[in-house]
């Protein structure tokens, strides 16, 4: 039983309108898998760094419980880097720099170890490579979560549909749904999205918080109201890792189940924002995120 | 013991991606006292129309518990007019034709049966007007809900935090929110807004639902995913009818009571944009609404 994590481990170069950030360390696998860690103790990731890649950053994974057996170390070879600038509303971003470096050829690796594992978190990453890492493992996990964007939408949608009919649960923003779904209506764009074949669909709205969809239910969760939101970046890794970390550590999935990861995931994601990169989920105490929990109910909760 | 409800009482035309309606009946008093008129048996409606007025739509009012004393009626003059197209979004909407008529010259005439009430909502109009209403009443109502709009921001910001220091609740939309404390966190924005004069802060946020805050609490309830948004015209209005109808029905104001009237508004918000103009609104059963209230109960509620 464990949790495998697969997704970019890397460096980032931020600009918001409070500071900037020169190269602090990133990724999607780094911040779901930080994010899973405080829910479950068995998470493994899967990805590629170079040798630029500080250990010291390897160890801080490992000091949290996550397993780096999967993560190859490319000698001679650059991790990938991207770099940012927010706008002041801290919704949208322009993209800098993009270098692709060791993810150019990354073939991902399974460790024995992995195999058999129950809950499987395909981060943000070309399909075609979150489809290979499902592939190679022997038994389909029990739960497969996939995150994307629409820049794979744009430029490898066939590898994308592919890859979204195979997993359990897809998570995207909502211009993202519209986009894959041709549907303004975002009842409408999860109805279609459903129909491509998986059985949950979360669209994460920012901070107007997010929408969890199956079949006949949707259920909704606002965003804890901030007053700073320092820097957005991993927002969405993080909340994808508190999602499927919740779900690893009650062991069943359903719909009342899912429910909760939704907030678990929200109260992780509101952590996020609050300082650059991962400073604040690695440095997390189970009383703060049982009292932002109590914040999320005292937010949502009424009693007609 | 009433409720009384000031504002427009109007013809508006309406082009949506749906379809488009000539002249149908509308105005912010309209929309919110027909929503009151479902929680709330004493509801009075302070308003002016011109003598092209239809008496039928009067009638409907009457029928549906309004009393229209305080409605003035101009002979020889017309009633306010609206024009108006959405975009795609239907978020967005471009002012085609405003004729004030009747408007230009509204001098509210409160009627004896009115003094003593409540419970007084000012449905969107000149801050001035909003303000006279009130102290025409002869004792201060027990709460005051103004609802208002970006359009008084940029021509008579002055009367209008004038007027805003007089009033328990405020309800705006979130660029409204942005626009009157020149804050982009709501959080922050609601800080300075409720050192303005309201107790509390209600923030619109359309299909992402509404947001109230007090000194010290914060509420969020989300909007209800709806496959199609036929026309928005009146959901604002139609949220501060339900909102200070179900307040009145209760009688006592406090936070807890707000978060349900939060539901019960967006509730009635939620069926007013299924049809064009009051046709959906006009023709609500208790029934209907107890089911979308639970609708809204199992669209937020969680169980941690």
């Amino acid at each position: 039983m464990s949790l495998v994590v697969i997704g970019t481990v890397a460096f980032d170069a931020l600009e918001t309108p409070f500071g900037k950030a020169d190269k602090i360390v990133g990724g999607a696998a780094t911040y779901a898998g930080l994010a899973a860690s405080y829910f479950y103790d068995k998470v493994n990731i899967v990805a590629v760094v170079g040798d630029d890649f500080p250990e010291s950053e390897i160890k801080d994974l490992n000091d949290h419980g996550v397993n780096t057996e999967g993560l190859q170390v490319k000698k001679g070879e650059k991790s990938f880097f991207w770099s940012g600038r927010y706008h002041n509303d801290m919704n949208t971003r322009d993209t800098l720099i993009t270098e692709l470096n060791v993810l150019a050829n990354f073939d991902p690796v399974i460790p024995e170890s992995y195999q058999n594992c129950e809950y499987l978190m395909l981060g943000n990453l070309t399909p075609q490579i979150q489809q290979t890492v499902i592939r190679r493992l022997r038994n389909r996990p029990k739960l497969i979560v996939m995150d994307t964007m629409n820049f794979w939408m744009n430029i490898a949608l066939d590898d994308l549909l592919e890859t979204i009919k195979m997993v359990d649960v897809l998570t995207i923003n909502d211009e993202e749904a519209r986009q894959l779904s041709g549907e303004y209506s975002l009842v409408k764009a999860a109805r279609k999205i459903l129909a491509m074949g998986p059985k949950y669909l979360v669209i994460k709205k920012g901070e107007h918080g997010a929408l969890l969809f199956d079949e006949t239910n949707v259920f909704a969760t606002p965003a804890l109201p901030l007053a700073d939101v320092f820097d957005p970046t991993g927002a969405g890794d993080t909340f994808a890792g508190g999602f499927i970390g919740h779900l690893a550590r009650v062991g069943t999935v359903n719909f009342n189940n899912m429910k909760n990861a939704l907030i678990y995931g929200s109260a992780l994601a509101s952590f996020c924002v609050e300082k650059f990169g991962t400073e604040r989920i690695k440095n997390l105490t189970q009383q703060e995120i049982s009292d932002r929990i109590q914040q999320f109910v005292g937010l949502s909760r009424f009693d007609i």
